[in-house]
């Protein structure tokens, strides 16, 4: 593709020569002629000097002899660049001989259900909508437009998906949550989780994630969140929009995530809490309580940032400072005692 | 269903109109007319005064207008009138026509076997049992009566599950144990897993949660224990009784665990040693040694639950104390070094 | 089998009656008549009194009246032995007919393709290779000669597995790496995954672990490489050779780590690291910033294991230490304060 033709595509300005073509995206240091590759930092611009490739994606302020496109934000024209010049493969639309579809379900124009998917009684699934190898969508499930979920997905009897929805590989949407009320010999009866849950519209959810359905009422993931491979979210929790969880991150049951929240790799969060919006908590952290709109926290049980980072240099100096009480109490006897 | 009628099938008696109409189960804040909701502890029963429930269910020594079903134990009643009210859906017997069943594998009574479902040679699946939509059941496994196997379940050769077991979407029994010699030149070579899986009677197993096979014998969990998403069991552990492990625990090979023990999330527990009887650990704990029995542990390494609160607390203040033990070293010159 | 044709087959010399009978191996406590028993360390010696295994792999210097194989390393003998006496069942070479297989897919000399699995357009699958029950191969996958994937395993579109890879069931690689564009109102836009994962020779991959693909080249897994069950592996992570992460570890994006590293459960490390060779972290280990090769590591933020296991020591005296301190500032007024 021409580099002015992409840069009507992208509505953005080009400084230098538009003609060149540009048929991929690389990074800088591995991009060679026709590539396109990005400055989205300081770092990075000095390599501008010794790249090969034929264009380049910087902020306006940026000089460079090379063709540009210049994006206020040129990491997110990096993706949308990305997106046209290598689009990722859209399965066409039909359904597979192999696939199990129910007399009942609904499809909507150019879905594509593919080999072995299961789609069950009286389940919906909007207009251009991708169900990939394997997928199982049960019963009166909805699954809105233009959604895409990955090989060996289940979305459980009677979940809602919304719009543009992305569901990676052997996620499972709506297993049963984990409740069980206890007798008097100690003994766990199940309690029926009847609830599902709700994922709303522009939300991608990783490979083998797990999202229980309420026992009573909703689980739900709010508008454009994105949530990593082999996340845990508790039945009857409650997330924002625009947050974001990363790997292995884990919400216990009945706790409500804000809007714009970052949580970690690994971070865990207890049941029956709240945590505001903008919330960042780092990786491991161990959130016992609620957490204040806008707090940075880290540890567990999780204590702001800033005195997280300073006890954390301290605790290496430990055995040191018992070393150096003892040597006071030393200097003044019948002050301590070991 | 009329309340009275409710009553005599849970066993409970009635306080107050016992001709009402309940139709569901709904918490105190929700619950409409039509709704039977319940008060499980004295932090609910101020909102009894607005419930819009047509019943309750309560403790005998809670006095309220509404009519009420009178039980020691509110959140069992909660659950077993739940399971009366709102019964999940039963999917009916009978082996759907793309699945594919082994023709030396044998169905009991009653049986729904799933579409696109695989039940291998010399399987046995007793009576009532369920296995839903692309669920694996390998050669020679044997899964007793009135189980639950959701959408997407493996269980590898040789396996064995009780009777009402239940086991979420995606889950794995049975994978190989992590199990591998060093050679001289610190190659990892392979030992043969030929070990099984079992899992005794009224167990129920989250979703997408891995137990590994025994390398020699068995890895087995305990009858009426209670496993959430994402855990991992690694091979030859045993779990007692009436157990529970909450969502992304991990359990290294070979180690034991009692009955009656409560692991909460992310916890981990090293290989090889020993957790006693009633042994409760908090969320992220990490466990490298054995504990005993009827222990609180916290923190990594685990240490008594009140021993690490008390230690937390002071934790956050490290910084102000290397501040006032520089301020004696002051006072006191020559006793300490920086 | 003879003890003496076993002894040939594994190369090892015999010392005693070399016609004794072995048709199993078990554990030291468990072995009965027929079966080979192993010595690992001295702490099992013993047990070699006691033991009714009819033979016993030893090394060379310990002295038994037992039937013996002699080894430098019994373990690995054991292993080997395990594969000779015990092998798993080797599914036959052939397509179930209910697999749906691309028909410009290209299968090996005496590959097996279980029911339901799928194979995808221009996919290749080595000589001898299984695909076990509804494995899902992507279109332009490669999987190399003798590997083994497991069922419910997905290898998405373009990854490559070499030779001799074993992955166990439910296992996802190459999902979309976790990759977005914030733009100026906090909402994230999805950056394509172009890049694929590629699986080195005689790596083994966990259930339900997954590896997500690179947003630009590869994430790479390198030759012998050991990943137990739940792994997370983020966007273009680079490991090098025979390096071993057990259960729940998780690497972020870009994170290189080295051949011979060792990462026990639930380790997390941090994104755009470098983890050099031969480098430990014990169990929980958080690592944000890089390791130097050959360092042993723990806690969070990791520091050295020795520093660690101290200061961990001193931890639960935190209390007395703060107290002791107090006792101190009372005998010199005006050094401190609360």
């Amino acid at each position: 593709m021409i580099l002015r033709e992409l840069a009507a595509r992208l509505g953005c300005p080009v400084r230098g020569d538009d003609a060149v073509e540009v048929v991929r995206v690389a990074p800088i240091d591995h991009a060679g002629p026709g590539a396109l590759t990005f400055v989205a930092g300081p770092k990075w611009a000095s390599r501008l000097k010794t790249t090969r490739a034929s264009a380049v994606i910087v902020a306006p302020s940026l000089e460079t002899p090379l063709p540009s496109l210049l994006s206020d934000n040129p990491y997110l024209t990096f993706a949308r660049a990305l997106a046209v010049l290598q689009p990722p493969p859209v399965p066409p639309p039909g359904v597979h001989p192999s696939a199990v579809v129910h007399e009942t379900a609904v499809l909507g124009e150019g879905v594509h259900v593919g080999p072995l998917a299961v789609v069950g009684a009286r389940a919906r699934v909007g207009a251009r909508s991708v169900l990939r190898a394997r997928v199982v969508v049960h019963e009166d499930v909805e699954v809105g437009e233009d959604s895409l979920l990955h090989s060996g997905v289940v979305v459980r009897e009677g979940c809602r998906l919304g719009d543009r929805v992305i569901v990676q590989d052997g996620a499972v949407i709506g297993s049963d949550g984990f409740g069980f009320a206890r007798d008097g010999e100690g003994r766990y009866h199940k309690i029926p989780q009847v609830g599902i849950v709700v994922i709303e519209d522009d939300v991608e959810i990783g490979a083998l994630t797990a999202i229980d359905r309420a026992a009573l009422g909703e689980t739900r993931i709010g508008r454009g969140s994105k949530l990593d491979n082999l996340v845990q979210i508790g039945h009857s929790v409650t997330i924002g929009k625009d947050t974001v969880l990363a790997g292995q991150v884990g919400v216990a049951g009945s706790s409500r995530i804000g809007s714009r929240v970052t949580l970690a790799g690994q971070v865990g969060v207890a049941g029956h809490i709240e945590i505001g919006d903008g919330v960042v908590a780092t990786a491991q952290t161990g959130i016992p309580s609620d957490v204040e709109p806008g707090t940075v926290v880290s540890g567990y049980p999780a204590i702001p940032n800033r005195e997280w980072l300073k006890s954390s240099a301290v605790f290496p100096r430990l055995p040191e400072l018992l070393k150096r009480l003892r040597a006071l109490e030393r200097r003044l006897p019948g002050s301590g005692e070991e």
